[in-house]
């Protein structure tokens, strides 16, 4: 699936939050992923909440996933390890890599990376584990 | 924090979320928190998302964390690890039972497990490392 | 496998390791496992070093698997997330506490506690993931 | 540190494992470090050991670290997020490459991705925190 079509799938599969992301860049065993960073993800101290950074990772490998084998909708996260390392600038958007290390058959290991626009150091990295149907 | 000082801070400074969870009871080092799951909480397969299950396990800690140092909203997640275990029935609220294992002057790590209310399973687990603000 | 067939196992399968654990007791879904804590286990300021202590809870996660399936020895740990608590004392045995929280047909997923003997508070705690070979 | 006092510093304060690795590379806020696989290292199936592999990214990380801040054997992991994700090719050596994502005062947040010798795809991926002594 290329940039147009895992947008597609987003607004079609998941209509509550695909108007928070846009798909970057697309590519072999990667994914690059904005959130459009709205009040509704922030915290006290106006920082962007754990759980939308946690969300952003895990959609951003799943777009990378899906990139790979096809609009599976079941595919889902078995795993994540997330390390919340710095706060990020406020009224920024967050840009998250994904990359693929094991497209195995039944499971997908990766990592991703967080950073706010125009950042240098990561806000966040996780590593993420997607189990994928049988067919 | 007892159970009305943690709900009332919920609402305070989580507005936005706050009618998600209700605080069901809180104990030394130990907090058991609900969520209403809704429409919004759900993808594909009419499950609960894992972002939805992961801001239950993050709260559910905050919670049990509170309850022992106060209000402290500062107090920010630094890493959370997450296994998703079982799809949770359709319909069922979600019940969150954390629990503190080191409560620090720097760090404190406590671990998460999650049921569908009614249900013996697990859906999920988690352990997480939260950083109490310098005083 | 009982206490007896799981020390037979180690000893067969891990003769390099068995001497360091004793199976101490074996149930429905749970292990404890004790290791004797020795001068090779040590790192400098005379606490016991990480991967003795990882060790430990994976072959404690091992012993509650076989416990339940038998002795797959390629059975292998696909995941681990450990948190280091607390040092633990000189001079004293440490006794992990394994729980499986999901045993699935490809994967397991559960938790370890590992004290210190006669120590109340938690040295580490671990979520594992192992993964059953197919018949 | 540089390569020869990181060498140095391993032999003096880890005698019983420096044997096992060797200093190949270390840069700025990076290392990489060989593991000199051995029968000890094995496990059936003739795979290097899920705690052998623990081991080398943990080593390879506090080398990071240890480039960058100097000698402080106290520096401790605090916690450990690995992903075990193919069985290493028998007779080849390990090689971790560490990177610090995260240097703070207290906390220091890293990741590591392990390769055997010579092989492009992945063993392990690792996420690490240590904990930097107070001076």
């Amino acid at each position: 699936m290329d940039r147009a079509a895992l947008a597609a799938f987003l607004s079609r599969e998941f209509p509550q939050v695909a108007g928070d992301y846009a798909v970057e860049e697309v590519g072999r065993n990667r994914a690059l992923l904005r959130l459009r960073v709205d009040d509704r993800h922030l915290r006290p101290g106006a920082t962007v909440s754990g759980p939308a950074i946690f969300a952003l990772a895990d959609v951003a490998m799943y777009m990378a996933i899906l990139a790979m084998i096809g609009p599976q909708a079941l595919t889902v996260t078995t795993s994540c390890s997330i390390d919340f390392m710095r706060k990020p600038a406020a009224g920024r958007d967050l840009l998250a890599e994904a990359r693929i290390l094991k497209l195995g058959r039944v499971l997908v290991v990766g990592d991703v990376l967080v950073r706010a626009e125009g950042g240098a150091d990561p806000v966040a990295r996780a590593g993420l584990t997607y189990s994928i149907p049988p067919r």
